[in-house]
């Protein structure tokens, strides 16, 4: 497959689209971001990687990283972990509490702000260090070691993110926090707040395409937990817009409001997307319509 | 009408029912209280006084409050106090955050948490002092200068209150709270952990069943204004079981989880009960049992 | 009280008011009536009548019906009638079917149409020949023979009332309707389609105003009874705008998407208003202003 | 892969395993059914079959077939059919009204009821003869002239199906049913009441799994369309279990009451399970660990 080739397809034509997505408004930090930024990487499985446009400019990976802090979990607490957060999408945005409140506290998955924020709360009990050690388990898996955290953006959300204040303490009204609300929703403010180019975000999700085993040839997760990883990524990784995203797309995802994307072919390739510009339902406009090139172009989609 | 000996015939009944009820777990101060106390006053227009049972001892009135808080904010602001809050029954339990989703942050009504925390918000932008202000305004209206806050019941629920803080950071994301969270939330809990008896409770509710003037002459609210918050108690007073308390007495109300209730019929007179058994819907089942009794026997009920 | 005098100010006060609400438009046959109409009438518990405008007009008087149907089940059935519909308003839309899906069928309340619907399958088990005998009973509690049911209304009303066939399968789904969901529909949409003047509204419902006796002095139901159904009309009477109406009007009435509102006043009056535009939640928007006027005038409500 | 040897250890495992599910109780002439019945066909890309069990009996397929009715909608409507059905999981029970009036009258996705009745309508006013021309199709793609309809089923569930006649009534109320509703429903039932055996059944959707084409050599949809229904199967096939499906076995697929399952490996195989015990998610409990187990030991799923 030409993967350069089809890059500077996609490229183009999403050069030629007009940008009507709108930045993040609701984390100021971000707010700032310029609109028109575009990026695109692919890491096939034999390690080759081909980049466009943007694709090695730093950004907020936000949600994304909700991906990375659930295989972090699922390394140390196994299928145990589910008891606590459910495997179901949700069919409702990011951050409801409706759900929430019929079902107890448990929620519905890992990839909405209320199933993340209790994986937070995961890390917290089972870390010495939560937040410098996420950051290293970054550093290694994506081979980087100068990534970092964002804290003006952390801190940024920690001022405005009255939801995701609202969203812990109602589970732990429901017992499901162990941890100080503070402590967990400080974690979690950071975990978003970490920043990656789009090379960096191939590099990171590379094992869960290539069997649970890192480029540098670490085995974080076994290839049947990444198998099941995978599968929650094409259940829930876009909010209630998954099933729009695995109709048209056909591929595991996750997208974060910072607008990256990270998405792979299990066995052949991991690629990410960056473009701010958010749609209605909170993912990038045009990370998805170039996944979506890029699967219509290539054929190659999981189904 | 010959109070005492009706009052005698309740107090009777009552006694010889089961206590079925449970004593609020959620605050553990609360929980300590004994679960046999049962006490009844009545205060007629006239300024008669009728007590039985431990009608003189303090017990917490916590939601009871809310009709108080509520009239002081409507004093001050008026109408223009609905733009933040509705005035309709919610049909659903006393802390649901699920309606607040779907009307972006509008409570239905005040006497529900979210909408007397938006009040206490209120509040706290109106008064220079408003804790203390709050307790002035109380003892003024019930004419018992020795009324005063628990305050280890209130810290008690700010230690336990993470439902309320999430209701709070939920409201604050739609905009609907001007202060600061904490503040707004010490306020309210301060509130809720006034103590009183169920005669100062009586006589601080007197002005609702008076159009509007307290025992000692001072009008808090035009007539026209207290017709209209005794309206509000009647839907809104025993969060979803108002219906089934307006069926059975037909009294405007407001219940407490401390086990308080406080009723009146306008120009006639305010009565006050107290039984910690809390039924599953959180309003005490003796003094919901006792009212009844009391429009049975009178016949005096507003339809 | 001259309420000559207080209903020709009114008059003259809503006419003015520019007719903003807009006629029922799912049903085609109502869809047909003049929005300009406006009448209203008094009836005092002495007999003495009060009308004026388009008072002696008949109109289709819908959901009103539905205070005399359940007023002809429980005189009947009684307190057993509660096991199968409940008394709590249910801040949701008229015809929402959500709530019935969590409560496993059993309609909030008799004046939603899931209630109705639950009510109309009572009376079409209980009566021999239900269309007659409904109308029997509504001739003989308003004195007027000639009152009729409309066919045409009804069977328009039987053509395009999808959402009431969905209500009523949906019932039926939970064993809570027994007969025959067509004919428990004929009947209802009978039921709302017959066609009164307001003065004859205003004597149908004299008895829920005069302790359960009509003005030809039959007892329909007792004193206790009208109380509680009175309370539950205050409650649930006018959709999720019950809240409003109680704050505003103070007494207890139910409204009906042909423009008719009948209200009361217990010992003193029923009144009764007619003008075809309604408001957002289908409740006749002159009409609610009339009866608001009413109350401010003469300062008579119930609170 | 000797899948024959695969099978027969699946059987044996399976075999083991106590019959915990329930019958589908809802349709009487459903709940007949032997709940010990069990059997499992693959069909591979190369066309070679393999069974073991009950495999060659005929069951009712129900809601299986809501795969082939979309299949021969998007034949022919291709995607503008998603103007009036989503593609979303609906995170509810596959009955659920509650989505459909907040969503006003727009299924989620095809696979539950209220999507499925909705494609029933496309197809009654697309074919001539709906009920003959479906069945035609269904022997078409499976190659057995010899599937038919149980219309004891059908009628059986025409009697009861109340649900179904409450969703139908309340979409048509919405404008998305353009036929009359009885004869959507009559439609809808016949479908649901095919029988098949799993062999059969494995031939029928030998098309999803083989880029369209059909054992015969028949083109249905286009590659592209495939995997677009491919992957909406694998968001929505097992009503609000679909993420635990996923989850477990990775492979998209749908389920019905009868106790069926068809699912497929894209350019693999086709595999059909049948055990008339359902989980109370209404899918059949045993066919769902035939799976888990397929997929475990032959470690091929899509993820």
């Amino acid at each position: 497959m030409n993967y350069t080739a089809i890059l500077q397809e996609i490229y183009q034509q999403i050069s030629r689209l007009p940008v009507t997505g709108t930045v993040a408004a609701t984390i100021p930090e971000l707010a700032k971001v310029d609109p028109g930024k575009f990026g695109i990487h692919l890491t096939t499985i034999d390690g080759e990687d081909y980049g466009i446009g943007d694709s090695e400019e730093k950004f907020s990976i936000q949600s994304v990283s909700k991906a990375l802090t659930v295989a972090m979990a699922f390394a140390s607490l196994g299928e145990r972990m589910w008891e606590r957060v459910g495997v179901e999408p949700s069919g409702n945005p990011f951050n409801s509490l409706v759900q929430l409140e019929y079902e107890k506290g448990i929620p519905r998955n890992p990839f909405i702000n209320a199933g993340a924020i209790v994986i937070a709360d995961m890390l917290v009990s089972q870390l010495k260090n939560p937040k410098q050690d996420f950051l290293e388990f970054v550093r290694t898996i994506s081979g980087s070691p100068n990534i970092n955290y964002n804290s003006k953006v952390a801190e940024s959300e920690k001022q405005t993110g009255f939801r995701n204040a609202a969203l812990a303490n109602f589970i732990k009204s429901f017992g499901n926090i162990e941890n100080d609300v503070e402590e967990v929703l400080d974690f979690y403010f950071f975990q978003c707040a970490i920043e990656m180019t789009c090379k960096e975000l191939a590099h990171s999700f590379f094992f869960f395409a290539n069997e649970g085993m890192t480029r540098s040839g670490r085995q974080i997760l076994t290839q049947s937990q990444v198998k099941r990883l995978n599968a929650l990524m094409q259940m829930c990784g876009f909010y209630d817009e998954s099933g729009e995203f695995t109709y048209k797309v056909g591929l595991p995802g996750k997208s974060g409001i910072g607008g990256g994307i990270a998405a792979l072919y299990p066995k052949n390739f991991t690629v990410t997307t960056w473009s701010p510009g958010l749609n209605e339902k909170g993912n990038s406009e045009l990370g998805m319509n170039a996944l979506e090139l890029l699967t219509t172009k290539t054929g190659m989609s999981i189904f």
